[in-house]
């Protein structure tokens, strides 16, 4: 087989490039693992910038997410037995978030490569990265020659993988702490996400829609899903929400928990002769900021635009600036979810640290410009093309 | 011996706080070890806030300082070989910073306090707080009963010693270097403070005079003066100042070189019984974010407003709420300081977290709002009274 961009992988990343690529009318072939089902129900982030949603919906596959998605325009800080709204039409004007579960993106970027007539192959086995100077692909008994290789594969893919470790830099950070992650059947308490900041630890209260809730606590890093009883989780939750006077954090059916892992990653540069990593392939970001999504689909934007470039004129150049253009983004993402993450989440230790930690957020709902900070990074900067 | 308020201590916090409740007509004495001479020639701070340079002409101590002092309204941020001026008039108008030295403060508040007739005692031995809830101090062979006490003595003075230790809520940070100050006969290099994170280590250009420069280089914690020749220094301070074209740095001179220690420290609360603490005596910042003697200042403020409606009403209402408004404007500056500290430093170790530095640099640079952040502290904030 032969194609022109072999795309290893079906999340957000390799689909939105598929469906650029293919709009242009550039050959591709998606190759991923796990089956179509898998990949439409897998819960992951939910909370798109102003960017991410022009960008879906000027790529021709924001309909349903324009019809569906929440548009916020704030979120609420909470500590000290307070809440503080960070008013993104004040602090930012014209930019909100967008929430949308990543699995709706990803159910209407199939359907959209589907009808293009876009080879999609789910359950493929054996994907593996031939060569990166004379590019192919092997998966089963096949082989896919092709001019370049997308790797968007996530974190754990191969395509990181196939490059030699003496031509990769890599950058991480762990944090002594985990995530939570909880769907329920019920109302969301509040119309915004709340990130509160409690003495027993981080919460977040979030949404998929008006009648599903989604929540996160801060856990012991080696936490399991099966060491949290749902009525321990509810009672967590409360704990951690019920802080500011009159709020009550509504209860319902949990239909799934999970745990993730708080993880700061990158690995330069982000492209290898032929290859070119996108998205959780190329870097990782502790999920605080909300930002992994997002970074996958700038990088993809810069991806699309380089390869169509070079489909058209033959030139170059956007290719050669691809890794040094993205990675200019990924780094402002990197700086403000290590941000978000250490100003919100409780460390053990130094009590000189925890008092600094409490004047900050007393400074970030305090202070005009650095609310403006946060707002400007939560909704994402503006893209530098 | 008999006065008002004893206070301990003729730096900057002593002899605003000896001259402010002497205007109002309330007696006090000032208790200095050290000679007038060495006071009026120590060499420390040199930026005044806004608020600073507002409270000492409103007190009528600044028309050396508006006459000598220069009024900067913006600092450079040097990095990557590029100079970014953080320009205050533009970020926070109306606020800027006064560039003159601590100890031309010192002398002209020695001289508004002498000129009123205030019992300013130099070169006074084993000063000691004899009682803290009927206070009274001793010093030599003499004893002053006061209705209050001010310690104003500074970090290693005896006024927070005097405070048992079960009483004190302590909170510190030490970094891993120190700064080395340098005083030279030679006109400074650019009209505006540069804060340089170079990668040799951090260096500050900064001035006292049209003719007087003053620098500091980041040196390892245990570094003394005599370490380094001045040939080294020049060497050194060209090198982490030389990295942007065209830029030359004057040399001249040395007049001084001297150590300072990187320390955060913060004790709580700052009154006990009829004890005040204010400035040094209670909390300690690295002097990155130049909020030392003006943390004093504002400390002494609300001090002297708080006992002036005690001998005018009787009411110990501000003297009851002195230690929360104060703390709160230095947790704030604490942080400040922390966060310039850590931002502009080179720390030996994780590359991610020098990843994330520069990244937190270009963004100072690059964000209104995080430049307007630093902006509004650098000047300082507005007070609350």
């Amino acid at each position: 087989m032969k194609t022109r961009v072999g795309i290893i992988g079906a999340g957000p990343a390799g689909l939105l490039l598929a469906h650029l690529l293919s709009s242009k009318g550039i050959d591709v072939v998606v190759l991923e693992r796990r089956s179509r089902a898998h990949c439409e129900s897998r819960v992951r982030a939910g909370v798109l910038e102003q960017g991410t949603a022009d960008t879906l919906a000027e790529a021709g596959v924001g309909e349903r997410m324009r019809a569906e998605g929440q548009v916020h325009h704030g979120i609420e800080l909470r500590f000290g037995g307070e809440g503080h709204r960070i008013a993104f039409e004040e602090l930012v004007p014209g930019r909100a978030i967008t929430v949308y579960g990543q699995q709706e993106v990803v159910k209407d970027l199939i359907a959209a490569n589907l009808a293009n007539g876009v080879d999609l192959r789910f359950e493929v086995e054996d994907v593996a990265v031939g060569s990166l100077a004379d590019p192919y692909l092997t998966f089963g008994t096949e082989r896919l020659d092709c001019d370049f290789i997308a790797g968007c594969d996530g974190f754990h893919g191969v395509s990181r993988e196939s490059v030699p470790a003496a031509d990769l830099a890599v950058y991480e950070k762990t944090y002594p702490f985990a995530w939570l992650g909880i769907l329920a059947d019920v109302a969301p308490s509040a119309p915004e996400l709340i990130y509160s900041a409690s003495e027993r630890g981080f919460s977040l209260h979030s949404m998929r829609s008006d009648s599903v809730s989604r929540f996160y606590l801060q856990v012991p890093p080696d936490t399991r899903p099966e060491d949290w009883t749902h009525e321990a989780i509810w009672a967590e939750l409360k704990a951690r929400h019920e802080t500011v006077p009159g709020f009550t954090l509504a209860t319902g059916p949990i239909t799934q928990v999970d745990v993730a892992a708080m993880r700061s990653f990158v690995a330069e540069p982000m492209r290898f002769g032929r290859l070119f990593l996108a998205g959780d392939a190329a870097h990782i970001v502790p999920p605080t900021g909300a930002k992994g999504l997002n970074l996958a689909v700038a990088d993809v934007r810069v991806l699309a635009r380089a390869l169509g470039e070079y489909y058209r004129t033959g030139s170059e150049a956007l290719l050669d600036a691809y890794s040094a253009a993205c990675l200019s983004r990924v780094w402002r993402a990197q700086h403000f979810s290590w941000w978000m993450t250490t100003l919100l989440h409780r460390f053990e230790g130094d009590p000189y640290d925890r008092r600094l930690q409490q004047a900050h957020l007393a400074y970030v709902a305090g202070s005009r410009a650095q609310a403006t900070a946060l707002a400007e990074n939560y909704t994402g900067l503006p893209y530098a093309d």
